[in-house]
């Protein structure tokens, strides 16, 4: 409930602004006896990481992550872990500009609106850097998922960048982790690369959209009706920055379907119910199938841009505003890690929230 | 946090299974003097009472909501307003089939994996009746509203049925009301009504977008980073029944357009900040910009149809499940109501959140 | 965070007015499978029911509780279960006088200066008719503890009436339910029924002490740091009506103590850890020791008493008051099965958490 | 519902063990625009800090404070406030026998119990330690209780140390600054001075009983039913180490009291209605009267002394407990700050709580 927190049982409330000292993530309600250690969240943050490709933005940050509490000879205790990250690139450089003027598409002008004071330094609270902390408190959550469920795998991928999308026909999973672009189809990789070229060149960005894939999730988490699994990964998606859609299996695509084509038919496999199809995204009445829960996610196109566009300042003066410095063309490529982020702190929280209520009390089939 | 509640300040909790002898809204943290009645919160409930046209389920349900606490006099007293609305449609039929048979689609299977135990009488919990008592909320909502912010208005509608989409410049919102589809486009209904007339005698269904739209709304609501307005209202959609994707503004649309294109360009009008389009939907970093607050969402096809799909048994035995009786073939024409109703109780319970923690102390420009 | 509500996992939020149509609880979070009836339900209400002796108000009210839901075929199915308890003792009398006083010690004064508007009949919100949904929700709490906990066993007690205490050398447990007190000392009830006939008489109240004690609660429920048991437990029992002191253990009389006292030895018994005494209360750094869980409450002399006092009326002017009418001299006799709610709707709480953090990862001894 | 938080809208996370390398306090739902510095926190922390007279142990802590987030140019931005101190004071010493045996009366046994696991250096997460992130936090709370509530005045204070009480027709409130005791009744200081060298040299400690006052608290505070302000407090008081008992105006002595005694009668004051007494405590129905909000709670002794009590090891097996080292003879003493920490935090979250529900609707009086 509280708004910097999200979660039910394992709740994450990160803090921190940009360019302050520091920020990091409170995490609360970690099952104790879970190997966590700052190397195994490091690999994480590293993913994440600004700098790694001429696709994104040149910033150098460290990101390490420090273990402030929490964890006890490399085990959680079951109490409140604190991440660190502290922000070592503070150049001392002239805000003055920013701090009088509002950045169309960024929060600028909101949080101006609604606090009546802001930190404007490189977007304070509303930076994308707050998602470092994401990734750190889901470093937690992987490793818990690991010790109790430890069938489940994340993936995350880029499925479209600007008009351009991979084709599902060309997937190789094995390709995700070789190219810039998280992108399963190694054909269209390519294409995005010299389009992506262009686009920086012209001083322009574009937008992208993200698929996160779980598999070996075991069917029955999620709670209706309002902690429904879908309705908890929309939020957590949505809640990412420059994030506009969010869909879960066939999304905004069911509405052209007819329910003969949506039926997703059931058999008995092996090891249960199977499936003909899995247009849910592994998720019926906000419960898990124990399908692959597939949620997708629309990212904007990053608002700083050396286009210049029209503003207005405090005063209500109008200006022309041009975003110069290090930023990412598509920030659509590194908002993927942060997919996979909210996708474990969700499923591991539902996970407890499960065995909370229900224990072994799920029914069975065949 | 409570899994069956919404809402942090104004808190929404339904209660009720579909054939049980009642269902409704438990509403805590309604202002105090706010006029509510029966009548007033039973026009909300007609317009989303099934069997009103022939393109709804032909059920009957009087839908009349009584209000049990929470009132004196006509006004809100501030304590927690009881809505119940008692099911009087209970025909004592043979369930016995549904009893041990999963609906592919519905939530049958999930929730016999989840609780071991199901009311399958009418899909119990996870039935679309659990939206009226939404709507009976959400007219306490409108009211609150009303009160305290009485320039905004919500209007639902819906804008595309299956793959046919209503044309945006062709929009006239005083049509809405006068078509049983809610929509704005006069020249497209003709069209979904042959589509819908098809679709229903050859036993299928279809699915559809509803668009849902609050003008007047303040700047300054949302609360971030996990109480983001957006995000609030992406959980609140997703959690209607069938629903699997919501956009806000450009939605997954926003990935394929560039920078420039995205822009939404500020000057100072007459009264605060104004845009040169509005992509965002309303809303930077998770807070309302002053302009429309602008949501989508997708609801898949009914998934009971009169063509049969295969199916298992309790026992994991294949079977095949043919759904009869009265169903809407499109189920997305009464999910407009419930989404106009989301948004209200969103806006409510984010406009009491921000007079709690800013109070007036938000910024002016200009 | 609903003020309205109480519990983590397992949640109760009632509403309701002592002269609205009902009152009722909803409760949330009740695993599945648990055995639930009006009739189980009813044994807890009667128990509290008024007008069951001379010792408590005349007032007769059925409290015949209703599930509207979460119930099927006499089982729990993990949704929310609605009990609705509808008032029938509606006499039609004048409320013109206390509808402009206030009644010193009442929350009359109170509610109107928070909400500007109160149902002022028979108390309203604040009428100790609130417990009665608690003590139903506490029956579910109950059967769920049975089905997960069977060992837990609550007993609640009256300790103190007015300045005369009882005797714990005299305690004889079977002696609780023989006499209108719920008193353990046998010898004091005669002393009790004279002191309370005479205040009666007298048109005066009293208060007294309430002991709750939970056996046979296994070790480690507890959620340091601020989901304490005894800190739930706290606040439990401090907002039942009325109530103003709360003790864990020798509770206030810890402070005379020395830590030789105070200290529980620890040994090695049969079944785990053994102590030599129970200062603690059975609680140690806010989890459960596996000893008996000791909570102790006072209750103010009822407000509501034949003596005039001076008070004044909504536009200020000095008034008298005199509550006529049927009242209870001492409330405390009706506050044990209330108090032994809180402590079964807590308990179970705490066992859901638990078991949703941790498990079965607790820690053995020996 | 987040266990190591508390608060509703102003809410705090305390993280952090006794041992580790850092604790704190994350400050969420902070008014934007309170001046916040460091150099204020640590007034209040060094009011708290150890080792500053004879009567605290000797500890060494220089409780330094750190914001490291949500302040910006010395004012609160609204967003999270991430308040940290390090531990300075970590001597490497041999923890081997802590680690193995459980001290009685300590949390030890209870955390080896919940978790399995532990962080027993130095009490880990149960040590009294935590509550200078409380501290820390409160620190933030009178900030932006001085900007919105500037009438709101706390005072904390000793009224019993063991079976010695101070009278209160000798409370004199300049003199609570002046003495080692936080007491203000200047002629037991002397008293309690002796007894506590005689108990420290016997290698005893004792209990205490702290009272909290506020006054200035505007009439309307509090959230019934489960929010009630006594509720609340009740709860936080009982969240403080050590606590055993919390006490509300007359607390358990009501009990001994008759409704004529305890009522406090009403007249029409200057500035609104004024009473004869406070048996209340300034709570009537869970909400603040506007009269002196009165909290008494009693500390037990510390369970930390040089005299030998039985206990057993993690294997079982019978020891003996002595505990060596730098101890309050009394904690009681250095409880008092952390009790005003608390009032100050539950004040500030229910003005916040009270503000976004009712705003200005409250009634008047005369």
């Amino acid at each position: 409930m509280s708004v910097n927190t999200f979660g039910h049982l394992f709740r994450v409330t990160t803090w921190g602004e940009s360019h302050g000292p520091a920020l990091g993530a409170t995490v609360d309600g970690c099952p104790p006896g879970v190997p966590v250690s700052e190397e195994a969240l490091q690999v994480w943050l590293d993913k994440r990481k600004p700098g790694q490709n001429k696709y994104t933005t040149q910033r150098r940050e460290a990101d390490a992550v420090r273990i402030l509490s929490g964890v006890f000879e490399g085990r959680s205790t079951g109490t409140p872990i604190q991440l660190m990250i502290e922000n070592t690139d503070q150049r001392s450089k002239d805000y003055s500009e920013i701090a009088r003027t509002f950045r169309p598409g960024h929060a600028d002008i909101t949080y101006h609106q609604k606090y009546g004071i802001r930190d404007y330094r490189g977007g304070g609270r509303s930076s994308a850097r707050e998602t470092a902390a994401r990734v750190a408190a889901a470093g937690v959550a992987r490793a818990a998922l690991n010790a109790l469920a430890p069938g489940i795998a994340i993936t995350g991928y880029m499925v479209q960048m600007g008009p351009k999308k991979a084709d599902p026909d060309r997937y190789d999973m094995d390709q995700v982790d070789q190219n810039p672009f998280w992108c399963p189809d190694p054909t269209v990789v390519e294409l995005w690369a010299d389009y992506l070229d262009s686009l920086r060149k012209s001083g322009n960005s574009v937008g992208a959209v993200i698929e996160v894939v779980a598999t070996g999730v075991p069917a029955g988490l999620g709670a209706p009706v309002y902690g429904k699994l879908d309705s908890d990964l929309a939020a957590a998606m949505m809640s990412i920055n420059a994030v506009k859609g969010v869909e879960i299996g066939e999304g905004m695509a069911a509405a052209a379907l007819t329910g003969t084509e949506n039926a997703d038919e059931i058999t008995l496999g092996p090891d249960g119910p199977d499936y003909s199809s899995n247009h849910a995204g592994g998720v019926l009445g906000g419960i898990s199938t124990g399908q692959p829960v597939v949620v997708r996610f629309a990212v904007k196109p990053t608002s700083s841009i050396l286009t210049p566009r029209r503003s207005i300042t405090l005063d209500g003066a109008a200006t022309e505003v041009v975003t110069k410095g290090r930023h990412d063309p598509c920030v659509g490529i590194r908002a993927v890690p942060v997919g996979e982020a909210m996708m474990a702190c969700v499923l591991l929280d539902h996970l407890l929230l499960h065995r909370g209520q229900v224990g072994d009390a799920g029914g069975r089939i065949g």
